[in-house]
């Protein structure tokens, strides 16, 4: 057995180890463009700043560990040119001999990969401008921090656009997982950053009212951040290699000396598309449930394929490492007969902010609308653990279900503490079938310095009881305007005096704290519809459950879902001030 | 409609306030013995220990807060005596004022809880030994300490056992979790502790070479650590209150200025069974799946009640604060005809032990072998999260399944980060019904500083799928010493040479490293069975399916599972030195 892999990050050399426990005799020859195999991708951004001092440990793997520890035929800075499947061989050349070569395989693995995107933007090439595919990209970074960081301090940039003395600055273009990792460290660098996307908001597998809390803390540290605006053009204002960022607003931003391109991936699959392998019009590979491509002993792993929706049918492509992972495993289990199926993958990723933690699964409010698909959602924000322990840190929690059957459609969650935790327990969830309503009864670790006796993810699914069941009904923070601009209805804010000083709701809003509401329910109009909010959406709850069963109320009380804390980071309420 | 509920800690303030949501209109009678309600019961150590600094805050709720925001009607300080089921009424009296009062209920609810167990051991009654069920007991053992703690500072007990500049001395009887939990709180105001324990290992719901790195670190830490002997006698020795533990073993603890009894808990059910309401032999209540008893109108929840065993079938009691807070909400909603079915408890629970967090969920080994379920067992060492970032802690990990179908039976986890998420995503996976292999292709959220690619619940699954495959077969630690006493049994260390100086796995082991074995074959003896081994298990796989495929070798080869990381924990290695 002679099996060809491209591409060998994380897919690629996942397969290669694989292949080789199944077979010891196997030839399993690994090819990849560039100098490295098996780096650690996601690291690159923390070994930008500082966080992740050793170089070596960024090579996971080396051609000569996975020789001696696999007897894996490793070959770097290989570029495949072209794949004949009738013969059953590749073909390309040495990147730094340029000399030819070409290889038989009896089994093909695909692991190539994904490359980052790179719109025709005038400009985009300027040599100051980087994207981070490798650790190459990585290391010319760095190198370009260090060289330009150096000549502000000894006054080198005299004739350029940084004055002496100031701090360096960054444009990163795209505010997605890698445009934010990059933010922070960058940050710690003591560079001056501006963050451009050009969605409405930043982090989009988040909803706008989720990712505006990692926005407002970046806006709060210093960051400039410009969102719902696209770039235009890149243009060179010096020797130096300064660039000035042209917005399609027709904005200008500060000259930059360094831009980093995060605007997203694109399969890397040119020499597929070329060999006849089946892709879709985006690209992307297509395989069969067990990873083989349309091509007889062709398979395809990792950023490059499409997958299968598990969650709402459908395909869809996920760049996301531990996916590409199990399935360079699955792809060698398969070519060795196991004929195991990839399930499909539930996009659960997490990204780190300074000291926020944001994490999501499965569909977003944006997806769910854009296939029409009727969905409810609840907001919660409980503590990380125990409240009456220290350092519990409120967890925004945000859950996606289908209103008939509670099938759990997705969940996103911001905070400081326990953030991932809860949404790998709902992404496990997910994959073993259990609905929103299951989510209540969800049995989780308790110890007051790690958890509730009602975990947040328990709250959120009685939550979502309460709704299922008719317990509660809710508004979302988008109707809350037309709410208050409609004569027949009225907001009751059931906080504190003291808590509504701290920000309003709405204007005009009526405010019965919610001890003194039984004892003032003739203060609240029979003949209107009434949506009550608190803080978080617990005394709110209470309060609903309150009035519902008030004589001539019945049927008109609505919850606010996730109440202020929600409210507080949505566009609504933002655009306000 | 009157609802009674008896007991107003976890379940039972869950039930009252849920059953108001359902109901403005019900009367609702909350009864509670001593005079807190709704109180962190898992925070006492912890204010104990100083960490939790405000009293306040461990009265979650009071007999105020809860009639201001949901009028309930909490009576504390009362005693109830009798229940009443033919006349719906329960009697007794207050406990400060002896005053007599009955109540009639349209429905009660049994929230009664567990009591500390005292058995009839020699001086058990003595003034220096505390349990900890309340917040009197709480504050009673804080002042025991202060005191003690006092007079030591003052050089008031110069005729007591403690000499002036000494510190105190503690014996904590019972190494379950809060005996644990009173042990790290204890040093904490640095006290001297010894912490005995009858069974032969500390936490019980951990496998013994689990809890085993706890108990390590407790001895590192000071603590006189006694497992596999029971408690004689408690002998007052003077009118300090010092007493001396003797063991039954005929061993004798030095003086203890006071004793913790965490021997574990039975359920407070005398008043139940008197009413004749069924119980089990070991006294908890027995209810349906509806959290409903064998008698009308009469609900039961909380540590008092046997609740179903989801993993195994059958019934058992656990009891946790979680589900007692669960079920309170669901014995509320199924008064007003939810029909809420209890599917039953998992336990899952966590405790902390200095830097170290222990986890467990479902079955342990002791229980399947009792039970005389056939069962496979894996044990992994995982990083926390990515290892090239800094700060990864190992996980050791233990998952339990049923060798046919995979249903996983229960898993064990201890480490420093990232303990509990791990076992709140198999807890999650087992009541979805997924099994040991699905663990495998768990999609669970990844980024370095809080994950890997591989997370360790998919390590473990793909460990499982190893074994259940037939890729690999396994020996367990309590295996090893058969096999080295076998002459017709290897034991081969694929360790570096640097290693095995750190620890011996077995005496005149064959060491062959692994980037060596594939040249060194001719070394490994195809006439007898190979038992390999390594620090944590990986390298040692990879050379079992090097040998497995090696001729003369085919099914000969068995890993040791979980490696010297796991064995250097066991009973067999720690009975050598």
């Amino acid at each position: 057995m002679k099996i060809v892999i491209i591409g060998g990050v994380a897919g690629g050399a996942s397969a290669a180890a694989r292949a080789r426990r199944h077979d010891e005799k196997a030839e399993i020859i690994l090819l990849q463009s560039g100098p490295d195999i098996s780096y650690a991708s996601c690291g690159m951004p923390y070994f930008i700043g500082g966080e992740i001092k050793n170089r070596h440990s960024m090579a996971v793997q080396t051609p000569a560990s996975l020789y001696a520890k696999l007897r894996i035929d490793v070959r770097v800075n290989v570029r495949v040119t072209a794949i004949d499947t009738e013969k059953k061989e590749i073909s390309g050349h040495n990147e730094r001999t340029s000399d030819k070569f070409s290889e038989s395989y009896d089994e093909l693995i695909l692991a190539v990969g994904a490359a980052p995107l790179k719109p025709p933007i005038p400009g985009i090439d300027l040599p100051s401008l980087f994207s981070l595919r490798n650790l190459e990209d990585m290391d010319n970074i760095n190198h370009w921090i260090a060289k330009t960081q150096d000549e502000i301090a000894h006054h080198h940039r005299m004739h350029c656009y940084v004055a002496d003395g100031e701090k360096m600055h960054v444009v990163v273009a795209g505010a997605g997982f890698i445009g934010l990792e990059m933010v922070e460290q960058l940050l710690h660098r003591n560079i001056q950053v501006s963050l451009v996307e050009m969605m409405p908001q930043i982090l989009g597998p988040l909803d706008v009212e989720m990712a505006n809390i990692l926005e407002q803390d970046l806006i709060k540290r210093g960051v400039n951040v410009i969102t719902g605006d696209g770039i235009k053009q890149f243009e060179k204002m010096d020797e130096c290699g300064d660039v000035v960022v042209h917005l399609a607003s027709g904005k200008k931003l500060p000259a930059a000396q360094m831009t980093i391109l995060g605007l997203g991936v694109r399969p890397d699959t040119a020499i597929v598309r070329e060999a006849g392998i089946a892709c879709t019009k985006r690209g992307h590979i297509i395989v069969d449930e067990y990873l083989k491509t349309n091509t007889e002993h062709v398979w395809a792993v990792g950023d490059a394929v499409e997958v299968k929706n598990p969650i709402v049918g459908g395909q869809w492509a996920v760049p996301l490492a531990g996916p590409a992972n199990r399935q360079g495993r699955m792809a060698a289990d398969n070519i060795y007969g196991k004929n195991r199926k990839f399930k499909g993958t539930y996009a659960a990723a997490v990204v780190r902010s300074f000291d926020l933690i944001a994490a999501a699964v499965g569909m977003n409010e944006k997806m769910l609308r854009a296939q029409r698909l009727p969905y409810n959602v609840v907001h919660v924000h409980p503590g990380s653990h125990a409240g009456y322990y220290p350092g519990a840190k409120s967890i925004n929690l945000k859950v996606l279900f289908n209103p008939e059957d509670g099938k759990i459609y997705g969940a996103q969650a911001v905070g400081e503490d326990g953030v991932e935790k809860r949404i790998d327990v709902i992404s496990t969830a997910m994959q073993g079938g259990l609905t929103a309503e299951d989510l209540a009864e969800l049995e989780l670790c308790y110890a007051p310095p790690v958890g509730s006796a009602k975990d947040p993810v328990n709250i959120a699914g009685m939550a979502a009881q309460n709704i299922m069941d008719g317990f509660v009904k809710q508004i979302q923070w988008d109707q809350l305007e037309d709410a208050q601009n409609d004569p027949d209805t009225v907001i009751l804010d059931v906080r504190n005096p003291g808590e509504v000083t701290a920000g309003e709701l709405v204007n005009g809003a009526l405010q019965i704290p919610l001890p003194e509401l039984r004892d003032r329910l003739g203060e609240v109009p029979t003949d209107k519809k009434i949506v009550v909010s608190c803080a978080s959406g617990q005394r709110a709850y209470y309060a609903c459950r309150i009035l519902q069963q008030t004589p001539g109320l019945e049927g008109k009380v609505f919850n606010l879902s996730g109440a202020f804390k929600t409210f507080k980071t949505t566009p609504t309420f933002l655009s306000r001030s």
